[in-house]
């Protein structure tokens, strides 16, 4: 029973509209009530996004294939996991001017649970002197991967004897003539009935020679499991405030403040902890501890981490947002001096695997903290009160 | 007989291409030939844009939902109101970069005889030191308004005792994290076989601070009602030249030159009379007085007024533009300094009552100039020879 | 039998898909196997292209509507003639941003065959101090020509007694107010089963006034026609290297290395010499002679030719480009110095007949070389071992 199934969703003759599900494939997922939707969004600044909505029996993961294969949200049994920003749909690229709002156009796009950030540079906007040309020293904010639209977009029903899988794939270019030639092999592996998504994610250079690679995964949760009193955690091994404003509340880094008219982000970077295999976990709960979200991901692909706390006001977008990422997102130029810059050779690729989990009980957010309990073991966490420009892990 | 009914026209599942009538709306005008027709439009820049064409027995109204709801004409009896840019064709904001041409893009898709400019910004383009964050500092020509999309755009056939009209009304969103959260509600109000066109603007800010608006209603008239000859008219209290080049002719600021090669734009800022109910009134009308294009509106929203003569040739985009707005088109940082730009507190709202009325004969042009010199009544208009940034209504 | 008969290919009601072959227009190409088809491509960065497939039993040739008419590729006998860049699929305007990589945004959406560079501007970026006006000193890489979309675009099947002809044609406005307004009329002719197409483009100043123009055509062959030892061949007058770069292999301008990791590119501006109709040649041919691409176009019109020798590797996009043009593709402000700058009087127009060859054989490759021998005649050229900032045709 390893039979595998592909089917193409978007571009290249694939129709527009199309609902998948037990009945059209027939050894797939019989005692699952499954589906998978491809839809064409048709309104407003939403026009023209390939959507992608796959329900595996638990939760629907709602994947904007026109947006750099970015996930937008989970829905689980009425619980939305993502957050409410105020760009309140998904935009297609053709609305995005990157280089508009001082280069800080990216904002204006920016609403989903798991937004890429790079491939050729993340962070804040700037002429990166460093740059291998004026092709690549133009930096607007967090890159263009989250505006760019995925093609090959396929659909693989895959099944062993362990699971019975949803593969999503879709390939996202970043490349030009004299310019970065980066292609982003993005994997989103859902298994019929889990609380868990896996992605796995390939960056391939497909230039002759070296490029540089910055990626950060901007995974962002708003209500209803931030709240006042919702916390975070991850095995630290070290913790800075990332300036004089994230210092102000040093004492208290891991809980979250209620919705907040006129609160000023606060950006703290730490070195984590991993397990045997190098790898570490973060999460956010809600206050009583009954729902959370949990993320696992690889120190080696992704050494650096970034909370972002974000507790404005609900109409300004109230959310928290946990980073794993190859750098800090500092300036690229910045990274670049601190070695934090990844570099692949001609031909070759970074690879990460990455997990993102829906807790919907206390059981499932207790066993999920253990989980971090475990990795932090006996190591003491270390808090510096004063900003720091990164903190390098060992 | 107060029964309505609703259909949404773009987006969300409504087919691409909708045409209405009244069959398929037997309550609603049995006695006029009405029809409204909603289009996906298909050809060069045009491709994609959401047009919407309401025939209310007398003339049909042009709105482009794409473009931020703006009117691009009105037709009656085969004459056509609005104007002939270079631009010839509506744009799909697609093709616009607002921040190409020196940050001058938004001509590149101007051709609408009623084109909104703002909503954050209006005016010339600069770095507004005085804005609230970089985010909202990078100003460009004219704001975003007009090329951003439309959602939830619907009709309404509206019927009471006096009228039956056709409501119009489209959501444009110009928000983003850390920026702006502005929601426009366009609305027009189309009642049947009636010259007259109601446009019920609402601006809600939707986030937890106020916000700063600017709006200026860029009305603009071309061939045929703008001619040799033709003239403007409205109740001024005073008026001056924005510039020495306007100043050149503050002697004959009322009248029009044939379009003349070479022709440098001239601006005149007013300060207008209103009637009891702080309501004011401007028109064009042609030479012989026999076509016009009047409107009407509220000086408490709409404070300032000003007079666009682009008199340039034909192939150059022959026009005159009257211009209500929220402040004059100055870069917006000198506009606050003067005072003129809108705060709007924490999900509150502006709003704002506009009508356009086409002019097909002597008696209407000469009962619409009345109305103008019923407002006026005995109040001298002052006239200003030298040039000045702005006229404060008292 | 000069029946004629044109259909709309694009926009306007005509269909989204279109394929036409010799039962759907029965007087025309009986003893040909021709098709045109028109498709809007889906996938990716390439979703809402129209694209023009027009296959004359000989060869098939691929016209992008939707980026400025160009021409992707020609496909003969299964040889491909195009090249292979780093953007490895057509990319919608949508995607393209003038302004970003410092103005050099051109450069991501560049991969065809035939790319027109202009019409106000073309060459490098910068501020242009000599423009009319801040709308048009702001140059982008390149102009905007290449990433607007045709309007009216139609195929006219022409029937004479010497040829049967499919005939498309295309519009491209690059318009704005108070800027340009210029008029592109592309045409490409294909009479069935000949090896050659012509290209006959007007460009039309619609404006009042005098207009400038920078045109330049980008026509650019890869692999397999190119490979080491490849070689270009003209009717040279003179040639000068643009920079130190392209003056180090000025021993050797004429031949072409194998795909080169790290090879910069190297530019020679030529003067080249005409027949007496002042029209003249260019060709590329592979090592052995066996295929080749040749192109004539007239030196009154495009008195400028440039080399673009960019064999780098062939993942970074190995190529090289045959460009005449009506200036060389300095900074346009230089240009004008020069006196290099075409000027259109008000309503006047610039037009160009080009034609491309695919030569299949070593007898096509020796045919075309001795009609660019039989321009040469006796005349040396004279080789410039300085770098030039452009050579005056005499």
């Amino acid at each position: 029973m390893n039979q595998n199934s592909t089917h193409l969703l978007c571009g290249n003759g694939a129709s527009s509209a199309i609902t998948l599900s037990q009945s059209d494939i027939p050894e797939f997922g019989k005692n699952t009530a499954w589906s998978v939707k491809k839809s064409t969004m048709s309104s407003g600044v939403s026009a023209g996004i390939e959507l992608i909505e796959v329900n595996n029996g638990l939760q629907t993961v709602s994947i904007l294939a026109t947006r750099g294969m970015g996930l937008w949200k989970i829905e689980r049994e009425g619980c939305r996991f993502g957050w409410d920003s105020p760009v309140l749909q998904p935009v297609h690229p053709a609305y995005i001017n990157l280089k508009s709002r001082n280069n800080l156009g990216w904002v204006e796009g920016f609403n989903e649970l798991l937004c890429r950030c790079g491939l050729s540079f993340n962070g804040p906007p700037g002429i990166d002197d460093g740059a291998a040309s004026p092709l690549e020293s133009d930096v607007t904010l967090h890159g263009q991967i989250a505006n760019l639209p995925a093609e090959s977009v396929e659909i693989e029903f895959e099944t062993n004897a362990e699971s019975e899988t949803i593969v999503i794939r879709g390939i996202v270019r970043e490349a030009s003539l004299f310019g970065p030639n980066l292609e982003l092999q993005a994997e989103y592996r859902i298994s019929l009935g889990c609380d868990e998504i896996q992605i796995c994610d390939t960056v391939l250079n497909r230039a002759s020679r070296p490029a540089e690679l910055e990626l950060l995964y901007h995974i962002n949760v708003g209500q209803p499991v931030l709240e006042s009193g919702a916390s975070w955690k991850a095995p630290i091994q070290s913790l800075a405030p990332k300036d004089a404003r994230a210092a102000e509340d040093i004492a208290t880094p891991f809980t979250y403040l209620p919705p907040t008219v006129g609160y000023a982000e606060q950006v703290y970077f730490c070195k984590l902890n991993g397990d045997s295999q190098k790898r570490s976990a973060a999460m956010v709960k809600s206050s009583s501890g009954n729902s959370g979200f949990g993320i696992e991901f690889d120190l080696q692909s992704l050494p650096y981490f970034t909370i972002w706390k974000n507790t404005q006001a609900t109409e300004d977008g109230y959310c928290t947002g946990l980073e794993p990422s190859t750098s800090y997102p500092n300036f690229k130029a910045f990274e670049r001096t601190q070695g934090r810059v990844v570099n692949i050779g001609a031909g070759e690729s970074w690879q990460t695997v990455l997990k993102l989990k829906t807790l919907a009980d206390n059981k499932s957010v207790e066993a999920f903290s253990q989980k971090i309990d475990a990795i932090q073991g006996d190591s003491q966490p270390v808090i510096h009160n004063a900003p720091q420009s990164g903190l390098q892990p060992e």
